[in-house]
């Protein structure tokens, strides 16, 4: 008689996943100052990271946007881009990988970043299909020390932003691991099932500082 | 009492899905020399198949492509090819048949083709999606005796490869019947479901030699 | 104790669902000779219906495409269309109700059009997805006597066929019943779950009859 009683708690837990509550960041208007600053819950120091986020944006054609920068004293370690010719890429202090997938849009899509060291194997993934698989900066490790940010690009430490790269819209969700999740564990999170919280970033639990236009709404999933 | 104890299994397997490991073949950039060959289960000797692949490029526009080539030391046996104007094909030793279907792209998209020599049914399958039916080469048999190979395709037994038509991207889960599945089957296979192994080739147990610049990545479905 | 029962029956239909065998009309190429004729389970005699069927083709651009035929002696009595312009359209004796939704293509659609005499409301479905509604014949009756016919539009009694209006590509499963079905219910169908049988054309059942290059293929859903 136990399975109906795990299936009775799932069908439970299914019922109330309507009521979880989540932040958003709202960006509504191109600036040089709004950003937020996220702090991790362990010292950034990765060989392998899964990076995901929902965002929607209306900024389109020629324009550089700004997912996500983590930069130290001298470099960035880990920006996500949106290209002026609207492909996607992620750069570890120097170089960066591009793939040629759909653009955002208007629309929320739930977005992912995967890079292993050991093989150098990155990836994307939109609304839980996956890209293919390039191979970036095999051995590298991103080192600790800096900022996350979310909203500019950083070009020296926490300063020196350009309004024509930040970013315009909403971003929520935004979760992070030391380790490349699978391919069905982010499927799932796109699907809105509950997976293994991020290690690094973990949505409902961060604290986040923000500076200059920015808004938090909150929602519920 | 039965019943629990199967659904408990495959609760289990359910749970246990996200650590199913997978090889996965990435060509990163265009050669005429980087290929991968893959021994069959059993002679290949078919008056039906079943060809499935999970498939990601940004190869596009005005560019050849093979997916997959099976020679004899005279004949391209069973060669898939986007051809030069974006249409899916495949041929079994002279003529094609040709498929006007949505473009493959950076994103994986699960492609299959099947085809039965009492009818001369052709169809291909993207995420899922079934093609309409073609009919071609009724009564034929591919015969025993060539290799296959993928990344290439071999204008003589093995050789004579044009970069033009190589592959680039990621290919994995490349798995072959020799029998056409069912709609059904082939639709639960893009959705993660586990299906009866493929018989001709069976990506969980395949022996894969790589020449050239191709890597092997390993990652969880 | 009453779920596991459930489930377990449930369990024993999917097993089986890979197992269901299909007949499918494939018309290779443009004719104005080939045809299926269809014969109903009843007389045809409407004040409603939901006729579906699942189709694809490569026929695009300025093209007509004849869908579905039902002619009496001096009219057609329900002519489904692709018109020219890549629009969608029913006719009942006159006038004809037209639809700008997304084009057929060479991947299958599942399709339907539902018609009620006491309002006149009129929908297609592509995919499970419903049109918007219009009002069309509002109080007429689809009379008996005549044939239906797959593949052409018959300008007489099965009879002066036009070849740019033929059908070229494949369809399947037509299904036909006396009466509206809810949109919960064709979203069933498109998702290849059992639903009711058509009461006027049961694809499971049928008899069909062909002429000129038509082909009969058996495959599984």
């Amino acid at each position: 008689m136990r399975l109906p009683v795990i299936l009775f708690l799932t069908a439970i837990s299914t019922v109330l996943a309507g009521s979880v509550p989540i932040q958003t960041l709202v960006f509504p208007s191109e600036t040089s100052t709004s950003y937020v600053e996220m702090v991790p819950l362990k010292p950034i120091n990765l060989k392998a990271f899964t990076l995901c986020m929902r965002v929607a944006t209306e900024l389109s054609g020629e324009r550089e946007i700004i997912l996500f920068a983590y930069r130290t004293q001298y470099y960035d370690e880990l920006n996500v881009w949106r290209e002026l010719d609207g492909r996607y890429s992620f750069a570890l202090s120097g170089g960066s990988v591009v793939f040629s997938v759909p653009d955002l849009g208007a629309m929320q899509t739930h977005f992912c970043v995967t890079w292993d060291s050991s093989s150098g194997a990155s990836a994307l993934f939109m609304d839980g299909r996956k890209s293919l698989t390039k191979l970036y900066k095999k051995g590298h490790t991103i080192p600790p020390g800096g900022k996350v940010i979310i909203g500019q690009d950083p070009d020296s430490y926490l300063g020196e932003f350009d309004a024509k790269q930040s970013f315009v819209g909403e971003i929520n969700d935004v979760n992070m691991w030391d380790s490349v999740l699978s391919d069905s564990t982010i499927k799932d999170m796109f699907s809105g099932k509950r997976v293994p919280r991020g290690n690094i970033f973990d949505w409902e639990t961060i604290q986040l500082t923000t500076n200059g236009a920015v808004e938090v709404v909150n929602t519920e999933l």
